[in-house]
């Protein structure tokens, strides 16, 4: 049995609206226990019209919400009743319990993460995310917990991004380093120290990526520095968002009634592979358990996405391999 | 009279493909003059078949072609006839002769440049490109010159880019710091630096852009660490061609032929709004002349553009302007 606790609590949307994914999953898997950490009285009237195994749920009443307000370090003592307090430190101390997903608040979350379940070797974590590229998933591992990365930290970036990858089903993982230049001179300093160090790892590095080819398939984990990492995937949000807005005012100024369609269409069609907030989590990876962490914006869907991911982590037991690697 | 010298080897076409973009430009505006720097045989017969006044066109024969393997510290001796050499020490010595036109080898020309033409107030040159947004153009400097930049080195980077956006017509243009997240807290170092130095100048500072934002018409100017601002422009010129890949690639899985037309149009309609390699070039900021450097896969259009570009901006007296706001 693998046990996931999930906090319904710190999402733009109230757990009531949240509830179904969780279950849904549930009713997906059978060797599934999954703890819900929120107040109780939200989610009472709909947890009643759901069908499901009642077993396999532990309802953990939360009276107070976490925000990026709070002080990580504080947190415990200023809102011990957090639903962000007591679902991690149940995910510390319970070894059944395996993994972390919530759509709270990411600054204050991520650091408690680090704070209440601590780190692997005390190394830096990360934040991996995985987007569509022309040939299947690419990890993008840092995008976005640092800033400032030394060459020893990515390349812990990138043993992290290949666990989580091979985690999911890739064989060997194909790793490359962002940069501005294929060239294994090109980069700042850091990162031209990290391409040196890479090249004595036994991972599959194959050199150097620009911007350009992060989704073109030739590699599954890029491996950033957390500022430049972020930079990439925001822009490719970005990128995409702007392209359909153009196609959607396209639509809009044809006399085309058939254009019109098909270009709306499209956006509609391609809107789902390019935006990587409501599909599932980022993963913090670095950290002693799986932690997911949602899009504020976050649906049930979301919820329901997570928890398939981190029970398919549990279940390749990710979290060794990582230390492993990482030793 | 504005004098442009336009050095036409280097490229990864003949110079014979090329000599029309320039004459295009040439019978285009009536102040205008052009030094060709090529290899004379090469136009020859093109040139011939040819309208234009003869009396503004000047061809410096060179019988050199620079590339990335030469050191541009040493070129001067070592390729004293190449087309970079005789061109940019024409550009130098003339004071008619406002700018520098070229697709060559990006590394070389850049270097060169500076080596030869000298660097305004002794600050750090950096490469800027005009990418079309949401609601205009967006200019991004520094997109690739630098590495490890400094703050201050920032600061003359939105300086410059500035400068270049008021002599493209943009009145008071409005900066922005790409950073990875719009706090003023947000950031390495470098930037976090950078952003409280812009705070402090005369320039029309808007805080900080994400990479998700950076087209969407809340700013005209984007200014970057080199690396990050590289890592923004190669990522959206990346993101555009997997998503036009996708639109063909349903274009030729669908069975309606009238749909597989329409997305066929969509992607050309919307290429070159996407590239930004074959429209014009990029300009090198902070050195005593204005310097455009197009793709090497430029074609003559790409040199016509640019000229038509330098003309503006000599026009403008942007060199003028930009040494005022660097002093």
């Amino acid at each position: 049995m693998i046990k996931i606790v999930c906090d319904l609590m710190g999402a733009d949307k109230n757990a009531k609206e949240l509830v179904s994914g969780p279950i849904k999953a549930l009713n997906e898997v059978d060797d599934l226990e999954i703890v819900i950490c929120c107040n109780e009285l939200d989610i009472k009237d709909t947890l009643a019209t759901l069908d499901y195994d009642k077993s396999r749920v532990t309802i953990i009443h939360c009276t107070e919400e976490a925000n990026n307000n709070d002080i990580p370090t504080k947190i415990i003592k200023q809102k011990p009743n957090s639903s962000l307090v007591k679902a991690l430190t149940l995910c510390k101390e319970d070894d059944d319990c395996k993994a972390y997903v919530s759509c709270g608040a990411t600054g204050v979350v991520l650091a408690a993460s680090i704070f209440i379940l601590g780190r692997v070797a005390q190394i830096r974590p990360a934040l991996a995310c995985v987007l569509m590229g022309k040939k299947g998933k690419v990890c993008i591992c840092d995008c976005g917990a640092n800033v400032d990365s030394s060459p020893e930290n990515i390349v812990n970036f990138a043993k992290m991004g290949v666990s989580y990858m091979k985690a999911l089903g890739i064989d060997n993982p194909r790793v490359r380093l962002l940069s501005n230049g294929a060239e294994e001179k090109k980069g700042p300093e850091a990162i031209k120290l990290a391409h040196q160090l890479l090249k004595d790892t036994n991972l599959n590095f194959l050199g150097n990526v620009e911007g350009k080819d992060a989704l073109d398939g030739t590699c599954d984990v890029v491996c950033a520095d957390g500022f430049s990492g972020n930079v990439l995937i925001k822009t490719i949000e970005g990128t995409a968002k702007t392209l359909f807005y153009d196609m959607l005012k396209m639509a809009k100024e044809t006399n085309n009634e058939q254009e019109a369609k098909v270009l709306q269409k499209t956006v509609y069609n391609l809107l789902d592979k390019y935006d990587y907030n409501t599909k599932g989590g980022a993963i913090l990876l670095g950290v002693n358990k799986i932690v997911l962490k949602g899009h504020g914006a976050g649906e049930a869907e979301t919820f329901y996405n997570m928890i398939l991911d981190a029970y398919k982590l549990a279940k390749e037991d990710m979290i060794t391999d990582l230390k492993n690697r990482i030793q």
